[in-house]
């Protein structure tokens, strides 16, 4: 029995998130379908980070123990093989014992990805949340910053049971390149619907509908009730998951 | 009655291509219907070309004629509040009488993106076709610069009903970037399946198993037989039509 760890691809789009619900699709029951499939073992898959209902991820990382007489890389072309489109392992190599992408993770990092432009477009609506309105990137980009740190953000999101609401943000900021607008955030840990609730808050902020000084009054504040709605999801991405060793 | 003139984007992915066919879904259908949908008008829309099924566009152009009192503006937001998810118009304007989006075009413009890279990338899974094997784009390049000028192309594809095989390309090149291989190609018309044929032959150069001399006599051959089965179709975009007028 060995352990090992991959890097995971998905369009979450058809999901309810990654983590296991019984009678629902998830990534996790396709990425445990699949190593069984393969090598008749029932396996446990661990993920970083349960990402929501139709969110994407680029680099979401997984662990699980298995036997298997072949290379790490037979193992990533077989799993490719019988995973479905809308999931793919990008890396995968044997893991520390013990290694847990949750527990030992150091950051994640999240894109949300906006779409400003009038008219909405049907080849960037999976992956982009579409916003007509000119957005004020700049004083989004303010807002960001009043993230940066250690801050309770109860204001934005549940914690996982027993957790508190404190996260450390190392990195919050808007990107502009033409019609899309980028949000990157990278902190140890995220609250559930955390960046989605953030983004709902700095498109406000974008529109003129909120002050920076009334942002980061709702961070303050600790209230649940007074953030904008979040974000929707199609617009997120797990970005990256990063490791001490 | 008023012709009009639109740019419409679309994700083929789960169309039949453009043009109606009984019993199937298409663009065209899903825009005459949102038309009727709006002015209670029977409308007739004509398109600049038949993208095939699973073919996407950026730059499709239509027109049509309606009654409509209101903005072209006003229609253009109608439409997009009525159209799937899938099609969207860009761009919409008054057109000259007698306008025709396929018999007044004077040029078509296609790109078709390859990923490059050992694994699938679910992300890029619709709008990318993934070759797992290096490509060797300056090879690729080189068959490219073979198609510049005016040729018979019956090597490539099929004339609709009536017509020669012979069409005039402005441009036809690919570049990499990263693990992104584009092909762009610029002609007064198409065959019918010829830009996905043409990649198709050329990823067997880009594999070395073909060279550029002998892609050239396969279009010096005009045999059908002697092209490689046409790329899939998930590749291909239809970025721009131009008008002389």
């Amino acid at each position: 029995m060995s352990r090992y760890r991959a890097t995971v691809e998905y369009d979450g789009t058809d999901y309810h998130g990654f983590q296991i619900q019984v009678g629902l699709p998830t990534i996790q029951e396709e990425l445990e379908r699949a190593l069984t499939r393969i090598t008749g073992q029932e396996v446990r898959v661990n993920g970083a980070g349960r990402t929501d209902t139709g969110v994407h991820a680029l680099g979401q990382v997984i662990a699980f123990d298995v036997r298997w007489r072949h290379s790490p890389a037979e193992l990533q072309r077989a799993l490719n093989a019988v995973l479905p489109t809308a999931i793919a392992v990008q890396e995968l190599a044997e893991a520390a014992e013990g290694f847990h992408p949750r527990f030992d993770a150091v950051s994640r990092t999240y894109r949300y990805t906006v779409l400003n432009q009038p008219w909405r477009s049907p080849l960037a609506a999976r992956f982009a949340h579409h916003v007509a309105t000119p957005l004020n990137v700049a004083a989004m980009n303010e807002a960001a910053a009043v993230l940066i740190g250690r801050h309770d953000f109860a204001a934005f999101g549940q914690p996982p049971q027993g957790e508190n609401t404190v996260r450390q943000v190392w990195r919050a900021g808007w990107q502009r390149e033409g019609v899309w607008c980028r949000f990157d955030i990278e902190a140890d840990a995220f609250l559930r619907g955390m960046v989605r609730s953030l983004v709902g808050t700095m498109l406000l902020v974008g529109q003129g509908l909120l002050s920076v000084a009334e942002f980061a009054a709702v961070l303050a504040s600790g209230e649940r009730g007074r953030a904008a709605p979040p974000a929707p999801p199609c617009g997120l991405c797990l970005m990256e998951v990063k490791y001490g060793r």
